[in-house]
């Protein structure tokens, strides 16, 4: 391709300003237009609206419709929701009009586990407006499901997969901790894992089912549970202060079990502070199989910084891709970008009949 | 596609013997050749070939194009050699048949390295053949390439890149350790790298030009040194013995540099029974960058084991690719797969005009 690679950025919050960020640090692409459902934004430069210096020279719209058509992107990256029910509809408008979709949203990692229909319509959307569309994060998106089935590729077989990511939530603002209980009694947190206001990690059936799709696997059932971390100590960040007896996150577990094993075992205590009370943070991941694997790493890969890089480096992948819904195990993996985006858009991959 | 994959194994080595065992163990494929340059090898069973109780009902050939014309193979593993130059004349007699390949040899994990002219050729003939040609294996082709690769996919950039991979050798046969120089003086091992017969690992320049296309790095040169592992211990294996003082084996360590910085450091000491002087095996990644990812595994993710696996479950991905030839950059992860393996296989993803 000869044309700068023209982006369009839905969200400009936390991570949509991280985007933007690693965006304006690559050569070959532009920043064409940008979109957020906060009223109050409408109309005010990327730029400010990202807390930068200097303006962009492009506006925040708060009609997505709208800003597609001013802008004609190629690519979207897509950073307001989690859910899936959420950041359907705004998918749909940008596939209906050719622009392919980077999406951000944890249930879009593998949208069939949570709406099979969903996915579908999504596909075919796709297909029909010659786009692409992924699902992509640290987490889901990398650690717990592509950077797992990467390392079952060395293997003959596999008997069963365990991994556990212990981070650190204090750079989070107030929305992310409310959902992991962060701050409150161990009495409120076990009301709000029963109510659903405490939902800890959201990711690990689309994690789950990535995997044992990779593998062929066949699992029976998936079980979480939610429990509380309570704080030895007093811990405080800009956004909360945890006394000692609160809650200073959520130890979040989920096993895929088939016939009554487990068969995948995610451990994923999220907490604000942890090194006050002498937890380290890390990944790890433990496949029992020929061979074994084992691998870890501390700190864990960082979730704020690994996000915003890996939505901008699976651009090249997702211009590169036949038309359709993708998991990031169907396409090549990223890599780091240090040329201009358009050197890494392979020609694009037409099916063919049959 | 409903018929068995059918599979042609060159190579009835120890590496060939283990990736014929890894096939039986698979459904929805068929071993339906097997090839040696071993003369007298050829007529006898595959099965007796390797070392099985039982005849596979498979002879082993002597002549590549007598037993691709007899068995009408879809892929071929290559676990005959190392070089690019020993390995092409199979390839292009099987490409040329339509035949696609995988194969094992550690200079067609980036054959471009080696000869820009043969890798052109090979893709010209795959293409007009519509067949597929990858180098796939656990080192090069994983551990210090492609797993590095997927690691920089969530850096929004990367500063430099260091991984030290410690192995044993014990299991491995004469001509390995030779290459090695375990057994040797220090002064016949100083001899050895000088007259080219101790070659240390080979791959490092096939892995850091991996790594530099897929991150869109320019490097100005690659500096490798060989120096001998002097054991402080006796150390003995079922083919060589290793007396105080003598060479347990080869510390190979490359360094690629621009601007006279170092951008990938890769240490690989291999040696036999590293335990036994204290030495931990293992795998371990540092890639400085935003953010720093850091891990590490041990033991090392197994050579041999580990290869034979990568071989097989690259199957499915090479019979969905685009024709032509690939690196393990360039395809969708391999999985380690519990299910027929044409299950894995996507429709083929035929290249469109322009």
């Amino acid at each position: 391709m000869s044309d700068l690679v023209r982006v369009l950025i839905l969200g400009t919050g936390q991570m949509g300003s991280a985007i933007v960020r690693v965006l304006l640090e690559k050569q070959g692409l532009e920043i064409v237009g940008a979109y957020d459902r906060e009223p109050k934004l409408s109309g005010t430069d990327l730029g400010q609206a990202v807390g930068l210096e200097n303006p962009l020279g492009t506006i925040v719209e708060f009609d997505l419709a709208t800003a597609v058509h001013g802008c004609r992107p190629d690519v979207a990256i897509q950073a307001t929701g989690s859910q899936l029910a959420t950041v359907t509809p705004d998918i749909e408008i940008l596939l209906s009009q050719g622009v392919s979709v980077i999406s951000l949203a944890e249930e879009m990692a593998y949208p069939w586990c949570r709406s099979a229909a969903t996915a579908q319509k999504m596909h075919e959307l796709a297909v029909a407006n010659h786009a692409v569309v992924l699902g992509t994060g640290v987490n889901p998106g990398f650690v717990l499901d592509l950077l797992i089935i990467t390392l079952t590729g060395v293997c003959a077989h596999v008997e069963s997969i365990a991994a556990r990511r212990v981070n650190d939530l204090s750079a989070y603002g107030a929305t992310v901790l409310r959902a992991q209980g962060v701050g409150s009694t161990p009495e409120a947190f076990a009301r709000g894992v029963q109510d659903g206001t405490v939902t800890g990690h959201l990711g690990f059936p689309e994690s789950m089912h990535m995997i044992t799709t990779a593998l062929g696997w066949r699992i029976d059932s998936i079980e979480q549970t939610r429990e509380p971390i309570i704080s030895t100590v007093r811990r405080e960040t800009a956004n909360v202060v945890v006394e000692p007896g609160q809650v200073a996150g959520c130890q979040h577990r989920a096993v895929a079990y088939r016939n009554g094993s487990p068969l995948i075992t995610f451990d994923h205590p999220q907490q604000v502070c942890p090194e006050l009370d002498g937890v380290q943070t890390g990944d790890r991941i433990e496949i029992r199989g020929t061979p074994d694997i084992h691998l870890e790493g501390h700190p864990e890969i960082a979730g704020g910084q690994g996000t915003a890089a890996i939505a901008v480096n699976m651009i090249p992948r997702v211009l590169s891709a036949a038309p359709g819904l993708h998991t990031m195990a169907d396409l090549p993996v990223p890599a780091a970008m240090h040329d201009d985006v358009r050197h890494f858009v392979q020609p694009v991959q037409v099916q063919a009949d049959g």
